[in-house]
Order: C-alpha cells, then sequence, then structure tokens
C-alpha cells in the first residue's frame, strides 16, 4: 500500500510523462523535454552540465540539418519550452547532467534515463488509451512509442525523491538524461566528453521490452552492437539512348553493393546482421543515374563481429564505387556496442529490487537478443575505468510493441521504477 | 518575300503557340489544347472524330491516374479549354481526327501532329525568350520542351489553308491530332483504332532534332524501336535485427534484376539500349524492404531486335522475383517500333520541299540512331496495309536541346514547314 | 598398467588400424574394409546383415558412378579384399550391422563405426609418423586423415571383447559399421533402412576433434545439420563475337545464383553457414557459356533452421536459371541433422568413463558448434521412437588437425576407448 | 587453263599444305612449321631474318609456358622440324621475314601469312576428306581448323614464283609468315618490333571466311577490335563451417566481376561484345575459394570503343576484387584493332584480281562485322606512316565452318590465291 505522499508523486510523474508524449521530441531535438528537465533539476537543487559541456559535437552521429533544427527551436519556443534554458539548446545539443555532491565519502553513481521520440504517427483510435485521456501526440508523425517519456519522467522524480532524501545517500549522484537514444547515436557523444568517466557504478533502465508487469531484470546482457550507416553514390547523368557511355551508373553501384553486404559472411564468434532497408536511386527513366542513396544498419554479437561486418560493409561500398567510376560516401548515422553487465553489481540489483517489495518477480539476467542499444557506450567506459556497470529493466503491460502507433504503458509501473531506482542509490552509495 | 497574307498567317501560329507554350499539358491530359483545337477544326470545316472514337483505351499506355485526370479536368476549365469539346476529353482520350473529303477521287492522305508537353520546370531566366516575350509556362514543372507546341500550331495552319486551298485538291485528307508522343504512348491506341487503315501516304513530320535551321530531311530513318516498362516487386517485411528470416526482400530482388538487366546479352543484328532508370525500395533502415519499383527502358536498332531485349528482361525480371519468393508486375507504359520511310515517297517529298524554294537546303534522308517516336505505329500499319509513309524533319535554331529546360524553336521556321507540308497535300493528292 | 593380454589386444589393434591405414577407401567404396571387417565378425561369431540389407539404397547420397565403383571393386579385389565377402560389396553398398543377441532379456544397445576416407594426398615427409613407421596410404589423393581407421579398428575390438565378455551382457547389441560419413552420405541409407528402429540405447563416437589426450567427453552437442548440393545448369553455347543473342549464359546464371546464395537472410534461431565451394563454367573465351556447375554446403544451427536455409538456396538456385533461361538441376549429395544427446544417457556414459579409470579427464557435454555428423541421423531416430542416444568423444594428441595432410593420432588412444565402450555396454545392457 | 608447271606447283603447295594439316602447331609454338618454311624459304634465294629479330619478346601476349615450349621444341625435332633452322624458334619465337631487295627503284611491299593451329580435335569420320586421303592431324586436340596450313603454303608458293620473276619486280618484297594469329597474339609483337615500318604496300590475306568459290574481296573492313584477358583472384582459404569470417572469398569476386563485365554499357558509336566464356574458382565444397580464374573477351567496333570496353572492365575487376579483400591479376593475352583497308589500294587489288580471270566473281569490299584479326596492327602501322594495306578473302567452298572440327577447304582454291598475289606484286612494284 502507498501512502499519500506517494500518490501524489505518481500523479505528478503521471502528468509530467503524458505531457512529454503530447510533446515528442526525436534526437537532438528534445529542447523543449531538455528546457522543462533543467528547469526542474535547478529548482531541486542540483547542478547541473548542459549542451556542448556534456556532448562532443564531433561524436554526435545522425544529427538533423541547421535548417531542421533551427525551425524545431522556433516550434519549441511556441510550445512550451522553458525560455530560461531553451537557449542553452537551441543547436541541438540537449543533453544535462546533474549532480548531487552530498558532501560525504562515497562512490559515483550514475543513472542514465533517455528523452527522445520516433517518427511515427500516433494511433488516433479511440481504443488508444493516450487519445481517451487526451495526450495523444499533437504531431503528425512524431510520437513517444519506445517510453523514454516515461524514462524521463522516472528520471526527474527519482531526481525528487533522492534529493529528498539525501541525508540517506554518501559519495556522487549523476543523472544523465540523454539525447537520441533511437538510431543509437546519442551516447556516444557524451560518453566521449567524459561524463561517466569518473563514475564507480552505473546504471541504465529501459521500460518494458517484453518483460511482464511487475517484473524486473537485473542484467540485460543480450545488445547486439550495432552501426548505422547512410551511404550516398554519385556518377554521371547521361541520355541512355543516345550516349550510354557517357554515364557513371550511381545505381548499378548501389544494386551491387545492396546484394554484397548482405553476402558478408557469417562469423563463427556469434550472430550478425545486415540490411540494406532504403535504396533510392535515380531521376528519369532515359537517363543514366547519377545519384544513388541507400540507408544500412549492421549488427553484431559482439562489438568485435559488428566492427567485423562493418569493416566488410566498407570493403564492399567501396569496391562497388569502383565497378563504375563512381564517388561514394559512407556517413555513420549510428552506432551502440555489445556490453555485458557487471555480475557483481547485477546481483546487488537483483537483491536490492526484490528487498523493495516493489516488484512481483526479480531475474537475475537475460542473455536473448535484444535489440540495441548505446547505453552501451556508457557501460563499456565506465566498466574499462574498473567501474560496474549494468543494464535493468523494469516490466510493464504493452498496448502494441516497441516502436508500433499503438504503443502504450501500463503506467502503474513508473512509481515501482523510481522507487527501486532510488533504494539502489541509498544501499550503492553506502557501500 | 511573304505575302502580308502570310504575315498574318504567320502571326496567328506564332499567337497560337505560344498560347499552348503558356498552357502545357503532358499525355493524355491535353484537354485544353485538344478543345480549342477541336473548336478551331470545326470552325474551319472539318469533320471530326474525337476521343474514344480515335483512341483505343487498351492500348493506351501510362495513362495517368483518374485522380489526376479528374484534377486536370477541373484545371483545363478554369484555364481557356473551350467548353463546347472538353467534356469529349474529360476522361484522358484526346486524340483527335480531322477529315477533308473532297469528293473527287484520290488517295487518302494523312499528316500526324502530336500535341503533348513535358514534366519539365521552365527556364525562368531573362535570357530565355518565352521569358522575355512573356509566354513562359504558367505551371510549375511542366513545359513544352520539344517543340509539340509548334507541332499542333503548324498542323492547325495546314488545316486553314488547306480548307481554303481545297479545290486543288483530291481524294480525302486526314489530320491526326495525337495526345501522349513523349514516353512513346500515345499513338499505339490511334493505331490499333484503325484511324490510318484507309491510309495511303502517312507523312509525320518533327521540328528541330538537331537539323539546322532552314534544312529539311525528307526521310528520317534512324528510330530505335523502344518500351517502358514499369516494374514492382512486393515482398514480406519483417524487422531486420530480431526475425531477419520472415522478410521477403523486394529490394534485393530489384537490385538482381538491375544489374542483370544490363548484362542483357550484346545482338548481332544491331544496337540494343537498356536503363533501370529509377530504383525506389525500402521504407526504413533496420526493416526488410518489402516493396520496390523500377522505371526501365529497352531500345533496339529494329523492333525484332527490342522484342528480343524485352523478352529477356522479363526474364531478368521475374528471375530476380523467384530468387527472392516476391511477387511482381510489369507494366508496360510505352512501346514504338523502327521504321524505314518508304523511298518513293521520300524521293518526292525531297522534291516537293525543294520546290517549294521555301528550305535552303533539302536532304534525302537521315539514317543516324535518333531517339524513340511512336508515329512509328502509324508509319508500320500504313506499310503493312499496302501504302506509303515517311517521317519529315524541318531545322531550326534550337535555344537548347530538346527536353532542355531552355529549350525554344526559331519561329520562323512555322510557316515554312506549313507551305511544304501544304504543297505536298496538294502534289500528292493529285497523283 | 594394463595387462599382457590387453597389450596383445592393443597391439592387433594398432596393427589393424594400420593395415586399414595403407589402404584407405573414401564412401561407398570401403569394399576392402567391410570384407575384411566383415570376415572377423563373422569368426567372431557375430550374425550379420550386409550391403543392401542394411541400407537403403534411395537413400544413399552422393555415390560414385558406376565406372568408379566397377574399377575400386578390381582394385579391392587385387589389395587383399576378402574373397569370402567382397562381393556382398561389389556395388558400392558397404555397410554392415552385426548382432550379438544374448539370449537374455534387456534392451537392445547399438554402437556406431565409420570406416571411410578422405580424397587427401598424405603427407610424405620424414616426420609424418606414418611415414617413419612404414603404413603410409599406399594411394595418391586417398588418406584416412579423420581417424575412421581408427574408428572401424575399435569397433573390431569392441567385437572381439564384448563376445568374450558376452556372458555378462544381457539383452542384444548391435554393431553398426557405416560407409561414407565423410560428406554426410551414408548414415541416413542405414537409418531409412530401419537399422536402429529397434534400438534402446545408441552411442557414436570419434576420436580428437580437439579435445585433449586421455580426456573423454559424454555428450558432444554442437553439430550443425547440412546440406550438401551439387547444382548444374545448361545453357545454349553461342559465338560471343558473331551472334551473342543465341546463347543461353549458363556462367551467369551461377554467379549470380553464388552471390545471392551467400545473401540469404540470418536467422534469429541461431547459427547459419551458407558455402559455394567451387564454381565451374564454360568451354572457350569466345563461347558463351554453357554449363556451368557448383558445389554448395548450407549448415544450420538446427535441422529446422538448415531447411530454411535449404528452401531459400533452392529459390535462388531456381530465379538465377529463369533469369538466363537456362535449365538447373539440383542434387543432394549429403545431409545431416542436428541432435542433442539424451542427458540421462549422457550423465551415465560420463559416470561409466570415470569409473573405468581409464580417462584423465571426464566432461558431461560440450555444446561449441563442431561441424557436421550423420550419426545425427541414428541418434534422432532412436529418440523418436522412444530411444536414447549420445555422441561421445576420446581425446587423443593430433600431429595435425582432422583432414589435414599431416594428420595423425596418438595410437596409446585406442585401447582406453575399447574399454569405455566396453563397460558401456556392460553397464548399461543390465540396467 | 592451267599449265603443266602450274600443275606441278600446284600439287607441290597441296602437298606441302597437307603435310602442315598432319602437324599442326599452335600459337609461338611453330617450331616444325617455321623451321621447314625458313629452309625453303632459304634455298629460294631470300635473305631471312628469323625469332627475336622480327619480335619483340614484351609485346608477345599469351606466350605458353617455358615447360610447354619446351616439351613442343623435343616434339618438334622427332616430328621433321629442319635441324638447321629450329634452333632459331626454341624459345618460342617463331616468326620470319623474308626479304627480296630487286635492287632496283620501287616501294616496299610486304605480304602477311599466318602459320598457326588449334587446340581443337579434328574430326576422324571417314565423310572428313582429311580422314580419306590421310592427312588428318596426327595430334589429339590440335588441328590446322582455320587454314593457316594453306596461308603457309600459299605464302611459301608466292615466294618461289617471285623469285622465279624476279626480274619483273621493283623495289623490295617482304613475306611475313606470323605466329599466333589465333587469340590475336602474334602481330603485335613483329609490328613493335618495327618489321613493317618500312612498308609501303601492305596485304594480308585470308581464305574461306564464308566468301563463295572462286570469289574475291579486295577489302574486309569488318574486323571488330578484340582484347583477350585473364583474371586472376587471389583470397584466403578458411573452412565455410567453422570460420568463415577467415576467408577471402575469390569466387565471389569473380562471380560479381562476369555479371557487371555484361553490364558494361553499350555504346553509341558502335557495336561492342563481352564474353566471360570460362570461370573456374574453388577447390572444395567445404572451403571458402581462395583463387578463381577467368578467360575474357571484349570486342569493339573501333578500337577507341574496344579501349572503352576494356577501361570499363579493369574498373570492374579492379572493384570486384576490392569487395572482398582478394588480389587480382589481369593479363593481357591478346589484342586486335579495327582496321579500314585503304580504299585506293583495294582499288587497284580489285582491278588486278579482275584482271587476272582466276576468279569468278570480285568485291570491291565487304563492312560486315567478321570477327576480329591481328593483321590489323600491321595495317595500322603502315597506314600511320603513310602507307596503304588492304585486306583480302580468297573464297573456297568449306566443309564446314571455321573453327569446327569438319572444316576443310577446297585446295583448288590455293593456286588461283597464288596468281592473284604474285600478280599485285608485279603490277604494285611496278607503280
Amino acid at each position: 500500500m502507498h501512502t499519500t505522499e506517494e500518490h501524489t508523486l505518481e500523479e505528478q510523474m503521471i502528468r509530467f510523462r503524458r505531457d512529454l508524449h503530447m510533446y515528442p521530441e526525436t534526437g537532438f531535438l528534445e529542447m523543449r523535454t531538455a528546457s522543462i528537465v533543467a528547469h526542474e533539476l535547478t529548482k531541486l537543487g542540483y547542478s547541473l552540465q548542459l549542451g556542448i559541456d556534456v556532448m562532443d559535437p564531433n561524436a554526435c552521429m545522425g544529427k538533423p540539418s541547421n535548417e531542421e533544427t533551427e525551425a524545431h527551436y522556433a516550434w519549441a519556443i511556441e510550445n512550451g519550452a522553458h525560455p530560461d534554458f531553451v537557449e542553452h539548446f537551441k543547436d541541438g545539443y540537449t543533453g544535462i547532467v546533474a549532480t548531487l555532491d552530498t558532501g560525504k565519502k562515497g562512490p559515483t553513481l550514475a543513472y542514465r534515463f533517455d528523452m527522445d521520440a520516433l517518427d511515427i504517427h500516433e494511433c488516433a483510435e479511440d481504443a488508444h488509451v493516450p487519445v481517451q485521456k487526451g495526450f495523444r501526440s499533437t504531431l503528425d508523425n512524431k510520437m513517444h512509442a519506445c517510453g523514454h517519456d516515461a524514462h524521463t519522467s522516472i528520471g526527474l522524480t527519482v531526481a525528487k525523491v533522492l534529493m529528498e532524501q539525501k541525508d540517506e545517500l554518501c559519495g556522487t549522484i549523476k543523472l544523465i538524461f540523454q539525447p537520441a537514444e533511437e538510431g543509437t547515436r546519442g551516447a556516444k557523444s557524451m560518453t566521449e566528453k567524459g561524463v561517466v568517466d569518473d563514475v564507480d557504478i552505473f546504471i541504465a533502465s529501459h521500460i518494458g521490452t517484453g518483460v511482464p508487469f511487475g517484473h524486473f531484470v537485473a542484467a540485460n546482457n543480450g545488445f547486439l552492437a550495432t552501426t548505422k550507416l547512410n551511404v550516398t553514390y554519385k556518377g554521371t547523368a547521361a541520355h541512355a539512348g543516345s550516349s550510354p557511355e557517357e554515364g557513371k551508373n550511381a545505381l548499378l553501384a548501389a544494386a551491387n553493393a545492396a546484394i554484397n553486404l548482405y553476402a558478408i559472411p557469417r562469423h563463427s564468434d556469434g550472430a550478425t546482421r545486415m540490411n540494406v532497408g532504403e535504396l533510392h536511386a535515380g531521376a528519369g527513366r532515359n537517363i543514366i543515374a547519377d545519384t544513388a542513396t541507400m540507408t544500412i544498419e549492421t549488427r553484431g554479437e559482439t562489438s568485435e563481429i559488428n566492427t567485423f561486418v562493418r569493416s566488410q560493409a566498407e570493403a564492399v561500398i567501396q569496391g562497388a564505387a569502383t565497378m563504375y567510376n563512381v564517388d561514394y560516401e559512407i556517413e555513420t548515422v549510428g552506432d551502440a556496442l555489445s556490453s555485458q553487465c557487471s555480475p557483481a553489481l547485477a546481483e546487488k540489483m537483483y537483491h536490492i529490487a526484490s528487498d523493495t517489495g516493489e516488484m512481483e518477480h526479480c531475474e537475475k539476467e537475460d542473455n536473448a537478443s535484444a535489440g540495441s542499444e548505446d547505453a552501451t557506450y556508457f557501460m563499456e567506459r565506465v566498466k574499462e575505468r574498473g567501474g560496474q556497470a549494468t543494464y535493468v529493466i523494469f516490466g510493464t503491460e504493452l498496448a502494441a510493441g516497441h516502436h508500433n502507433e499503438k504503443f502504450d504503458i501500463d503506467e502503474r509501473s513508473l512509481l515501482p521504477a523510481v522507487n527501486v531506482l532510488v533504494e539502489s542509490a541509498i544501499t550503492l552509495s553506502n557501500q
């Protein structure tokens, strides 16, 4: 049974989650979201680092164009971005690190929350809860269909409770609000800037992912390393009837690349994936195509395997260009690692979660392959520097799968997640 | 030196050509153009057959969708289509055959004029004559960039002069105003409807094509047979990371088809051409692509060679579908034949043109490869039934090549073309 | 310490193994080997079923041609095949099942031993032990490079000892001498003939495979299911210069098939493999190639996955034929399943082996991927019918890896293997 | 009617042709042939240059290996090579230039005769005339199936008659006996050595080629330029099951190259040809193929077009290697140019042949595409340096087409060819 205070807290966090749901912002455009988060964290008493102070611009991947960024800035201003903070994020560097230094000796703990939405058009049917309850996305083709609205709300609520219970904490607590997890584009820039270089214990969390309501997973290990590539071929147009020999055929380069990308060898150390999701080439039936673009995704059961696939992919892409005398460009627009959770930390999280009594069922680990996540960048960095890291899952009932237009969570999962995370901070900072 | 009457005539035909230039209509949408042409021909006293009376709907290729046709009809109504005739063309069957029966014994002569424009955005620079003189296209991305505005104007002027000189004519004169020559889509439907089945002498004409101002070619022989195909592959989408084995990859089918289409054997009987001008596939980086489309063009030095290439192409397209368990559809959206001009008729046209004194220089024939033309459908039908056919060129100075945004003709070429065609009618109908 | 009797036994089995090593016979040609084995088993008192009585001809895969079979028969006659038995094997059906019916109630146990050699030219260097000791292969390009000579010798020695200890046994013992394990070609035909349909406990064994000398593995689980395919394309030759259009290009069909075979989707349920090991096409530089052949191998972590890959491969092979209007043929020349050892039987074998004191170290199971084996056919059949099956490994020190020209085993591994297998028969037949 | 002397001459030349037919020698191995030719020419009084004195070793293409050359030398010694001359040719440089300097002022004329046979197994049926008359090839898989035995005999007979009629000649006569015309491998080395650099009038000749018996063509213009390439890819072998990622797949590189070679653009200036006649890759079903070889042939209606195709081919071959990280090598094993005969010389040859009364019918020129010939190297060099060149055809009735196992000529065509060539020497050297 929850206390009245908790009821109020739950209502607040649900209200906040629904507000974010109505104003979804995709990667590197989380200006409204971040400005509100920054405002709230400041009110709570955290010291903040914002934008390029916590992000390496050179390590941002798949960042929208300046035009799109500027246009979104205008939208954010008009749609409730907090005026005191939105300027910090206007160039699309929307990360935040909030620090609580207890003044007491102890470890540095970090929690990661991601904030971005997806380019999905939210379901408008009456049966869809956000429609019923009036918090459906206000934007066409933008939707929080992965639960990052919930993550941000959990993060802010954790921030609030931890500040209230500051006396029970030791060491330092860092709350990381990350942009652009979708497409695995944002974590690398915060990692490269060093925001977890001083972290002893790192905990990322996700809601849902197929884990049932009330269940908790202390170590989610199955993330595939991945790389997202955009490839462009540039050739020379020519009239296909009158001077075919003058063309340099970008369409044929892309077609060859596509087929041979799938033909990259399997790897004896583990699973690989390859996809050319989109191929667009040419401008007219009777013109030799002078441009072609492809969106590509590689995956590997380990970072090493993914690096192998990527390296082979680069050779294939280059070779196809050579075949047809066309130029090519490969842009990395996303990247994530594989990562194994630290067993000792996972063991502790299992017991902490079990002991809270908030979860119906706790699992120590889940090793099944489960998509990709760029929190792995933080995890690997922390482990490289001698710390421990884990990735926990808070189960919930989903209306439909992640990235589906009917995706929705059970909001009763939010408060227990806050309580487990808060308890972990208290327990782990005192060890 | 031209007479005052001729000056007036020239002014009229230039005015008419410029009006058409301002209101360009692409294939099977020539509603405004055709309605005005029909109105004028009726005024002149021709008996007319319109729309589906001169076109076989089943032989129309690459016809726009009903939606586009209806939308254009509304535009035509608002932009000067003649109300008495536009109804005949509202479904996009925009052909016209105007007949002058002299009542005297004699051959049936037919002249073909094409009316359609292109999906090109006309140059807006001051140096472009249509800008200077105020008759640039009123529509974005539509332009008379091949001279069919001039052809229509020549056709109407020939109609006028022939009616004035009716007493000098024998037999029957048919003036064919053809839609959708671009993409070689319209002639087949008129041929299949039988509009030249009774024709003894057929003459198609074109302005420009690289022939200098004042020059005349009595037999243009080099047209390549061609076929335009649209190909669609339909597969099954699947998440590329979590269930790649469930996808049926339309992108890979298309990529394989594209490469192997170019690899179709050369032919020892003459030149071939193959182009996959456009390939579009897929809907997201991490989704197995379930659709792919290609626009394709085959050509052959003869109709037989083109048929060979097309037949090979169909096998390639089908085989690529089989490889990836995807469905496919091939739509023929354009078709033209090769055709050799009748030598005896060409010889006569050479002398007729020479004798008019209108042309600086006359050539008997030009056999160089020169794109494709679906007037070849009329020509082959006439020859099959024992008649004679030729394709003549009236040279002009071009501001830029055909299908270029800066294309423009020298309007002083119009009246001589009328005079040569009128003279040919008088001479040939009396033989 | 071994007894004198054991020393004699060891000497006999080494002598027998070396004789087989000198006269290696590849799959479905083990006429000399089988005739000697049959003779010895008969002398020992086993009742025998031979050749087509234990093999389904329709389920033999990759069997040599009649010419090759006849030629080898002549060779076998000249090189020591036993005249009383070689006739049974002259058509290349070289399997043997030897049965010992104890007359006592009890289970039916079966042991599988494979007999075939490889198309490898044995190393002739002095450092190679078979050279030093004078038992190098007498044949060019034939070699026992996988240890099946040792397996056959172990099998015959097990037969001898079991007959000597017949009184300690219950139920029925079947010793299966299998042809053509290499290429996974022979087990299916014996399984289809029903030779293990009455078996309660099935044990296959292998020497080496990377397991150290003195080590024992009670359950080797990692076999990949596999299929071996030979593909032939037949097109039409034509002179490439004078009539390229008359050719139907088998080389291009094969090239397309090869690339797209590698591009078959990865599978989310487990590992896949694809290899086009050989491609041969064409008969002259200036001739369109009218024939092409490929040798192909698919693998899957489970039989279901391998079936998926095979099914996709068939579509690719067919589609490539369609593309180029050529005929094709797919011949299955090898096939093996995946199989999990029965845990209870494996547990028993672990204890039996441990208890013998013959092995330095015993492992319960090894789940790493480890090539393919068609003993899996027997295993799956036995399990389907309610029995138990396992696949055990006797480690040995290898001079070089399996299928290497310098492959050799440590012969001190032979006798312990016999002792463990004999002990398993005594123990398991009495349970 | 021919004189007795001519009858004797004809018998001699037929006897000589038949001897060559029985002892066919392929390109760069014409040691027996050349040694006999050199001996006869020496006897006649010609001054000779032999072997590397008339061939640039660096410009020899597709020369057999040293081993093959040495083995053939031994064969030649045993089979009638002339001991006084065979040493000159033992390294496979088998060209001869015989010079007759009349001592009188006048032009330098050159006649080219080719000497090599083909790797074809001659028909052994009774209906085949060489079988009937006892002069079938003594060698398996070697055959004069293109008529070069006749050419060599014509050349030697021309030499004899010219020497007899020396007084009627002016200037200098050079008789060029060329090796390795098949595969267009030998002419370049003689051209590069400069053997026609001083030539004013050059005449190559061929028998047959589809021209009827008794017909003469004064200018054969339709030769396609061609290049013969051997391509080798070298990758890295790996076990396809256990370590596919370690392989570098030469088979896939070759397969990609093959398909894309055919996809090289058509050329608007004239015909192209591309053929990958043979592709051989890999050494075992379960091994990633580490080697692949292809034999390739390009052709173009002009040398420029062929150069375009070759250049594109090199890019394709290189790109395919890059795709799969394999090494590649391109060896040029044959090369010929296109060439237009000098019209004035052709006109003269037409009249000379007509005037002899030896031919039933004479044609001035034949422009149809007709394979490739490396005499074009000589022709282009002569024309570049201001001389005139032509390529004449002496028609004959063929038992079967060139390069067919049943190929045979009508020997009655030989003497008229000699007479026309002799007459041309007399006439042209006096102009």
